[in-house]
């Protein structure tokens, strides 16, 4: 994560085989130009330190990204001269720089005068690690926050101040937002009405100079390592210390509208029927999360749903789809954390949460789990298709019409798929569950084992969506 | 294949949230220009159809290749006057263009003085359809031939004239060389020494004017269709009759390595030592293959060995990673290969076998072929690991030095997964083998059912490698 | 120009300071793709030999095109050993395709039954060296044409079937029209209504596959070698003879538009008011153009009426601004031509025809003429701007309105600008002619000296025009 | 230049005819992303607004750079619903941020502990309008500086603590360098020996995390707004003021070299020997320079010999090649700035130093100048030639051994062109001098005229070289 180098290192064709139809010969370097920040091929077996320590630094110095190196084939079997290779240490930890102070002092005035006041904490806060500085902020001021889908956790969600309960509500009415390390991107709707007041007064906090100023006019530009400014504003509001009154009638509002919207999750959650719906598998999984896992997720409403009721109470703890809403990366991401976990002998467990859709992407890389036998607990919440599926009866019914390449609905899967057996077939856990009580047992179960990894196929309603919204998530601002 | 256009559809975001961060925004375009010979996003929904004509124009004419044509999202939703749209019928099929006379009485002179001729099919030949043409002048003039990997089939693999079996020395001596649509990169060496004699005479027959004379300076070039050239040069010999004399001690030579090659591959397929080899797996797999099957192969030493045991008697019937060896696509290949066969009701199978590693780029496709009930066999030649694993004990034993992700080789996979249960999962059959006469039953049920997919997880011996080489297959040239 | 290879050498930094801020560090190799149907590096000086030979053979296969190679710095410096350089012969000039059988004979069919029919020479005609089989088909099936602006000469201009003097009317009424190496592009107003009939049938002959069909169906492609398609075509017409009846009423029409046009023209040109007009000008160049010379030209209203009145009698003698209408290219296509006169010792003058804005681009290049004592003819036709300008009078009355800075409009240059001192700065002859006199005499002493240069400055009405046209060149057909 | 933002907008082909071959079709906004930061086209014209504004934003927040908007033809005659474009308010001033002060600390101590320390004042730094601040670092500590080429004039180069004329001497032996806004690229020789001491300890102050640590590891790093991070700076040494002792070694080993270098400058620029050598063109200019005076100046020795003599008082007062090095760039500048200066109306001179083959590239800009009578004083220091030329006899001489194009070398121009003859050529004035006292005269005259521009073409010796150097100025590090 943050202040983690991600370097890709691929190889090439040999250079002496170049444009003559070499194994495997493209101009990669080029082509990884637009998904990286540095992407360069070292010149001789003598400069590959110089380019890794590169490739290193700019990966993680500056807004951090993806960095790519490519090694032709040829080098593998090089010898060099040791005396000929320049050696570089690893570089320094990233620079920190922080806001001007006439900037901090216009931000804090900006909101001791909000009426309806809102903290956004996104992806960047996380990785600047600025999660003592925010929480401190939140609570001496009093303040409400929403965390971004990976902001989540750097404030723990059960956090009294956190509305993400009613987040569209926060949104569309506040009239000062603070943006710590979030993008008025799509996920935040643009910044624009009508998602947002018109007038609404943001206050950005970035690492990114280019990132300011996009799409909204600020109020007030913060540009710094977040967690830097984050302790200037802190500093601020020590020196004259303020807080937002907690029985304003913005508070009043919030709370009203979270509780509403909680009493309809928790409605639905509570729902006997079956197949179960989305409200109610998350609801009993969310009471058997280990308080410190990390939480992996990627697909449509299982993400989305299930990000709203799994709640993170540690920075950098959630992986997701993330902006680019990939699918395909759930698996890697969870194996990743895994061995994140045994390197530190922490004991913290990976839960992913998958849709059914989604772990068709790299199911298989269950076989690696396995191989390296990580404790990870797979979810697959499976509705038989992206958004809806149909159930076994209704499949069958629509095969009387022709041929399933023909009759059946693209966004459908097959009915009743036996994800657990993937799991089995190299010798994990598997479980297929159906009712709340088998879905409680596996789960306790998986997570009673701390030395085998365990796939939970679990069946809901085909036809289940989320609950009625103000907005929908992927909702096309008019902007 | 052949004169089947290769369109890929991107959908990107809304044109007009362009450059606000809008859902997976991205320069698609320009991202698939170095992947495709035509990349275009429509200005308006009106010229859509002209950029389809000129996408799926570009795609087959000249060299086939992909291409790419980019929709944004909000295309989806607007309408359009029909009579501000300007429509476009279908492009005609693909101009064919012919060799000039004079070349062509140059390359049968050529072909008439060879002490030691070669024909070399390609990929070219088959997507040209000039497999009649090419098996008349093969039996005309009593040439010896040698398919690319995907040129295999444009003669039947069993033909007499076929020296595949002798494949190294056949290239190593011939004093001349007729390429039909067969590129000199990696796979054919370059045309080069040490693989080839230094001064082996090229006649080169291919669409594509820039590809001739790469590496080599041919002695006669044929630009045009090859069908088309192919038929100038039977027109050629049917003037002047010739045949190469077929008790020539080349093809004495040939003949006699033959012998020994297949000799040596018989006595490594009758071995009756378990876990079994390559060479036993693909003998059993050979005697029952369907004569008009299509053969899928992705993998190491399972797609390279395969290819030697496993006939093709149609062209275009077979389908593997290709020019780029890029694994994952086998999956994908027969499931078109299947809705083809589906389509045309020809009752055709698709056998689509897959070393262990490829078969985890997508095995998750299985889902796919189930769900659409598709009576593919897939066999996954199972050696615990890429070109080398492990077998249970030794795993075993391995492991008390150390954790798995400490110790275990990164070409290793878990010993004895159970793919099949991959398939069984989603209500495929599946079969674990071990055994020739395991591998006879499966297969004969498989091949009996034409109503359900089947995979077979066929267990090998995880140390067994290809017979000795005079070449290794990916061995470099000295250039 | 055909069948001579374009490649650009371009030197790049050291490659062992690639990435540290080298001297001009760049990805040159990426820059230039899009430019290049060929860009590479060399990976070492092994490899020059093999890269140049691939530039040069890509540059001329197939369609011509440029192609970049790259060389390192510090690859001038470095030594190699001869034997480890893989030295590699020229390539073989282009190979030569034809066109189907059966296609040519439907192109014979839709020609002979054509009631208005026309072909098109472009430069495609002129790189294939086709000019003496399209003359014979021209004159033996009597039959009109036309050249695009580098199609000039293919045919000689006063060639009687050339109707280029009832252009719009010619390609807005014709039938049947054969393509010989011309794109239906914006030059040629993409083949569509209102410039063209609904149902003109094109024949389209060219060497890339590609190119066919490009916004139109057309009723016959022939793909190859354009010289070659023409000797098919001609067979064609020799086996069963044809000519297209000269008293027919298309020929008619268009003798009689050619009339008109050519009287309006010469009424232009003979106009006696001074400034003179562009007609006037040309008139007076053309009476003393050596019949063998190069005619460069670029510029606006200069080159494209400087097309319409000079010229051309050999093919490959014009070269101007071509399909991109890229400014600047003028001076370096008169010193190449001038250089290749010289090498071949052929006596053959160079006439340069630049617009005064078009000169500015690279008129320093006189510099480079002088210094190789080159006896390049440039004139520069001065109308003070782009498309128009200001006489001195009126320009003294605007500048009483403010500075020029702020006055002046954009497509202005400073009136009366003496730019035959800009030659004879640098040792050449400059002339400043305001006559047809001047200019007569003037070009007279040019043409007569053998051994200098001379830049003819020639002062036209800033406000001159085209005549009326029944579409303006540039005009946007409604697609 | 700083805070100014750098668009370029292209126009491109019309939307409609994309990929139809439109006049200048081309993916310019592809084409431009290797060159620019932000390259985008509106995708109408509603959204026109939006795009600019973010291109001026990306132009001038966090590091300056070009940024590229396209806009395609047919929006020239569209019309808008003006209530349906968003408009968008122009971006505030670039955020600004500052170093964290731990680090502000680390560098005063590092500073304070300096043995031979040594200020280099890069373009960032008058980018950043840093000047106030440095100037009192550099005065109240009394540290000897060096300036970039493009940092010239940041501190004026006359301040007693500049030691450019050591420089070498300077980089050599320093052992703590602070860098403000200067790049360790080529033109500091990458910060690596034999150039610097291998121990030397850099502290860089920068806008752009990611060009920290380039080549070297520094000691310290200073992320921030360089003029910010210099007020950091400057209070640190308020708080415990401190001053590197005017007589150490250092100092006197640097005045030493500086008196010995200005000495062998002087020696040069004193010979009256003619023709003049660049020594004593420079020394006569930089008497008669006005002091508050833009530079402009490209070339070869022209420009890195004048460099070192002419002298910048202000900051962003020279322009020259700049990293790039690339030629053509003078004149443009050089309007650009005469323009600036009339629109403040600050009587400002622009001297425009251009090497006569620099002048080649665009010279036809004299056009330019004239037409909007700027009174630019342009001179051409002529050598005839690159780095070298002949002077007319020895190049008569030559000629007898063969034609100019065969015999001169790539390196030579013209002998003794009339450079000034193209300035006349369009109302100018022009100088031919040969002689100090014709440079004195013509200088004098063509300042004294403040309404019109003047070239002066001066003839030094073809022969001219610089002063011996301790390394050449391009002279590669052992890296």
């Amino acid at each position: 994560m943050s202040k983690r180098p991600l370097i890709v290192i691929g190889g090439s064709s040999e250079r002496s085989q170049e444009t003559m139809g070499a194994f495997q010969e493209f101009p990669q370097v080029e082509a990884c130009r637009l998904y990286s920040k540095f992407s360069a091929r070292p010149s001789s077996i003598e400069t590959i330190p110089s380019i890794i320590e590169k490739a290193v630094r700019s990966s993680i110095y500056g807004r951090p990204g993806a960095c790519y190196v490519d090694i032709p084939a040829d080098f593998v079997n090089l010898q060099v001269n040791v005396n000929s290779v320049r050696y570089m240490e690893c570089c320094m930890p990233p620079p920190v720089s922080m806001a001007e102070t006439s900037a901090i002092c216009m931000a804090a005035t900006v909101i001791r005068n909000a009426k309806k006041p809102l903290l956004i904490i996104g992806k960047g806060a996380a990785y600047a690690r600025a999660e003592e500085g925010i929480r401190k902020l939140v609570e001496r001021c009093k303040l409400p926050f929403l965390p971004t889908p990976m902001g989540k956790g750097v404030i723990p969600d059960n956090h009294p101040n956190c509305v993400a309960a009613a987040r569209s509500r926060a949104l569309q009415f506040a009239d000062v937002i603070v943006l710590f390390g979030a993008r008025l991107n799509w996920i935040l709707h643009f910044g624009l009405p009508p998602r947002y007041q018109p007038d609404v007064k943001f206050i950005q906090v970035d690492i990114c100079a280019e990132e300011l100023g996009n799409n909204v006019k600020p109020a007030v530009t913060l540009l710094g390592d977040i967690n830097a400014v984050t302790k200037q504003l802190l500093e601020q509001f020590d020196k004259t210390p303020w807080q937002y009154p907690p029985e304003s009638s913005w508070w009043k509002t919030l709370r009203e509208k979270m509780k509403s919207n909680e009493a309809a999750s928790k409605e639905l959650a509570s729902q006997k029927s079956l197949p179960m719906n989305y409200y109610t598998v998350f609801y009993h999984v969310q009471e058997q999360l280990p308080r410190d896992c990390f939480v992996v997720s990627e697909g449509a409403n299982t993400m989305d749903i299930g990000r709203t009721v799994l709640q993170n109470y540690l920075p950098r703890h959630r992986l997701d789809a993330g902006t680019f809403g990939t699918m395909g990366v759930g698996l890697g991401f969870a194996i990743a954390a895994a061995l994140l976990a045994k390197a530190r002998n922490t004991g913290q467990r990976v839960i992913c949460v998958e849709g059914d859709s989604a772990f068709g992407f790299s199911g298989m890389e269950v076989e690696t789990i396995c191989r390296y036998n990580l404790p990870i607990i797979l979810l697959v919440v499976n509705n038989n298709g992206i958004y809806q599926g149909f159930d076994v009866d209704s499949w069958k019914e629509m095969l009387k019409f022709g041929d399933a390449t023909t009759v059946a609905p693209p966004v459908c899967l097959l009915p009743n798929s036996h994800y657990e057996q993937v799991m089995t077939a190299f010798g994990g856990k598997g479980y297929f569950v159906q009712t709340p009580e088998e879905l409680q047992k596996s789960l306790r179960e998986s997570l009673a084992d701390t030395t085998a990894p365990s796939l939970i196929n679990i069946m809901i309603e085909p036809q289940a969506t989320r609950k009625a919204q103000d907005f929908h998530w992927l909702t096309r601002s008019k902007v």
